[in-house]
């Protein structure tokens, strides 16, 4: 069981070489995002820029997409067909599942809804993705109607959720969850063949090959609206680099909670957005690079 | 007759478990903004979060939906049937009230209009709203028409006029206000039972139980517009954190101040934009955290 | 001749009562904006609320309303009638004079287009504003074809061209004016009965009485687009404070050369964004405040 | 062969004279954006102002005009005629020509798109741009396909391609190109008269007079989408402050890298989003200017 901190993880940040180029450095899509709730998709494209995505395209509902022109600069956004409640609709997968073809990693799910229409979509993402991806938020909602479904996939998925989601995963109380923490969370991993995040105090990374990890960075500044979405994010970006679904869910999860600790550990227990702590990434990151650099 | 300082308010605020969550933080819902004023609503999200609410809803008018889409990246919203002048319409009290019935608070009133239809809809919330609320604004001068609404409520309230409200309220002038602003604000307290803010210079809080607070923190670099929608904010803030009414609006008020004071204290008389003050409340709430530790 | 230093000014800026608030702070009304131009409003605004206006109102094209709520969030947005070239429309004049009846400063010109019909409503305006007036860069243009608008102002009038407008305010050639910079600006101010503030190096600020001032602040990375949009706020937020013309103007022209220099001065010549500097502007204003007290 | 520093270019950067203002500082025309790349636009615009530009407008595709006023607060905007796809239609070629008259410098090319219609308003630009031109990204693969198009310019070109685009320019492989970086950049700068910006890893500048430069800043945390964006509106910033095309991309080149270095040099190899690095820019302008007026 690895105790996640800068010492057990230095060893997995390697500085880039000098030649690197936004090319090199992942492209990351992520689907995210529906009336009244653009911030989720927004902080996932800045998440994954911060960790060092070479490039960000945001697959969003067509009628929100100047919102999200607006909204980001470095990320590019891509209009997708939307259901009457403007969310993403299934029409969308045959592009998405094109344009992520020579992608290295896809993140989907915060603010997408729960239409029926959207869950047929990811429902067609986890059975079809051509990369590596991320499922949190409304994802890890459908997916617990019908977990079988994680089986089907071709690609690794790294799954995210929260005491309350993960309880609906197993159809168990949130009580149970919490009381066994790291036994649900390593069992739904090795069952279902994915990585598995299960979030809150000492948040869990749990790989299907046994491999176990637990955070120790993160203060309560940190519970608020859009704190998952960075982090979702933020893994997407690891995964992007190339790094396995394992290693990228540690160090995502480590460095957004010490990136809130950096921003907010000796300030205050709450009022800290969640874009206030991507700023503090790249230092975290840095910090990390530099450690291993000594050793 | 409490005076509100670091030393007299610290005991109130401890310092959040570390197993804290953004679903036991309070979700606070907003009705606020119309055409021209969608400012307005956007302090008021963002003082919400700055004081720790753990999510923040925004009602807001459909065709304004997209601009505060992108004035707001944490908060969501909630596009809501309008009236002609783009203000909210009463068609929206049923969602309202459902949406609202498992929040914590709602704050209502800044920038929504006179609009008769927006009477209907913000008198029907006073006497169906089903958590606490903070009436401000436009919403004081709907009930200065008829007070006796707020004896209706089934829920607490807070009302936060300034002194020209304050006068409308009790249908008198604004010296009479002025010059008996502890009186004033303490007999309509008791009168109508909710939690009075007097704002001004020494703003005043009155519980209807009697209880009575003065403040001590604040500039004259406060005089501008949206400073009372921060202030809206931050009460309805720690309503939802579960802070009673006269506790929620005495560390509002003081904590507004004092986040002002420390950013603008020794600069100048003038020129701090509202939105500036929010990037204070935390450290401020985090000094009161520490007192409270070492106390 | 004043000589506009921190010293020749502090006696001006007294620092605010505690009592102040922003109803007594003034209200300036903005009209500026049009397709492609609605920086220049963004920054009229900005720069009224950056000295201490209490409240500001933007009347702008409607079908560009949206685009400035986003841009602003303290000042509040009033949509108006437009010409097909998405400008200011004359319809508007009478919803404008009448708001601005109880406010206390207009600004007007910047990005708003020499359509015909704007034309018209900018001189309806110079004849009938209700009160001061600052008249910038397209509303300069539009006094140029017949300065003798100027003397049916009801209201004082303060005149900011830049070397290229007041060569066409005295059908003359820049070269002419610039040699003769005190004289043309003395001249005119007196001829026309208007406070005149020619910008350039060592900008000049002449009133009708002869009062006559040459400024010493500011530097070269001032040359960019917008900055004169943000000294025609300031100079309208000091109007708004009650300042009388010349005074407002000396403050406005010279506080927005120290915040200039403050900001870059030793920076270097180039490459400061107008938008930058108002965040400059209270520390210079608390300079001036805390210079006062002392002396 | 020069090697780009702080202390071979410190020569070409003159402190700027108290005169200079926005008429003299230049006016840069900008052709970039189509529907989910208007970051690109924002990155080129702000780019521009950042080295000095005294003015600077975007042409950008009319649908999308409202998110480039909300985007970009100093630059102007100026819808253009769009193909279906929302992107610049050559429609637009005339006005371009027309506005771009009496302008000192026209950047063209990101997050334009590839669109048959779109290509032909590059062409067109080439063939009758009346004042010096930077063609990046689209606007260099379309030259691709028929480079000779290039000879037909009337003005100097500034071409800046990365390592693809460049072999695309020649026909050959990205391997061919990273292994001859200096005589594939000379060559083809000689070949077709323009300047050429090899990207990558130690920039190549190279004069169709024979004049050549490598870059010495610069570092990994610059691979990101909008990086190249914020170097086109950079060496189109100095074009238009009248700087000939081969120093004005020398210094354009070399203090985007410096920026680069200064905002993240000691901070971490991944992690900086584009923007970051331009409010580092003016730093890295005034160190050049200050040696300059040393030696």
């Amino acid at each position: 069981r690895r105790w996640l901190t800068d010492e057990s993880l230095s060893a997995w940040v390697e500085p880039r070489p000098v030649g690197t180029h936004k090319g090199s450095a992942g492209h990351v899509a992520v689907l995210s995002g529906s009336v009244g709730k653009t911030g989720a998709a927004t902080l996932i494209c800045l998440g994954a820029g911060r960790v060092g995505a070479g490039l960000v395209t945001l697959f969003i509902p067509a009628s929100l997409n100047p919102i999200l022109e607006v909204k980001l600069t470095e990320a590019m956004t891509y209009p997708i067909p939307e259901t009457p409640g403007q969310t993403p609709a299934s029409a969308a997968l045959p592009e998405i599942l094109e344009f992520a073809g020579d992608k290295q990693a896809l993140a989907a799910g915060p603010g997408i809804s729960l239409h029926p229409d959207t869950q047929r979509l990811v429902e067609g993402l986890i059975a079809q993705a051509p990369c590596p991806m991320v499922l949190d938020a409304d994802a890890v909602t459908i997916v617990s109607r019908t977990p079988d479904l994680l089986k089907k996939a071709r690609q690794p998925l790294v799954l995210t959720p929260h005491p309350g989601e993960m309880a609906r995963l197993i159809g168990g109380t949130v009580q149970t969850v919490q009381e066994n923490r790291i036994e649900v969370a390593s069992e739904f991993s090795r069952k279902y063949g994915v990585t598995l995040v299960l979030k809150g105090f000492r948040t869990v990374v749990a790989a299907p090959d046994g491999r176990l990890a637990v955070n120790s960075s993160g203060n309560p500044a940190m519970a608020g609206g859009g704190m998952g979405d960075t982090l979702t994010g933020m893994i997407a970006g690891f995964l992007g680099q190339g790094y396995e679904p394992y290693r990228a869910a540690c160090l995502g999860v480590y460095i957004h909670g010490a990136a809130a600790d950096r921003r907010f550990g000796g300030v205050a227990t709450r009022g800290m957005p969640a874009s206030d702590l991507l700023d503090d990434v790249p230092e975290v990151i840095g910090r990390l690079e530099r450690l291993r650099s000594r050793s």
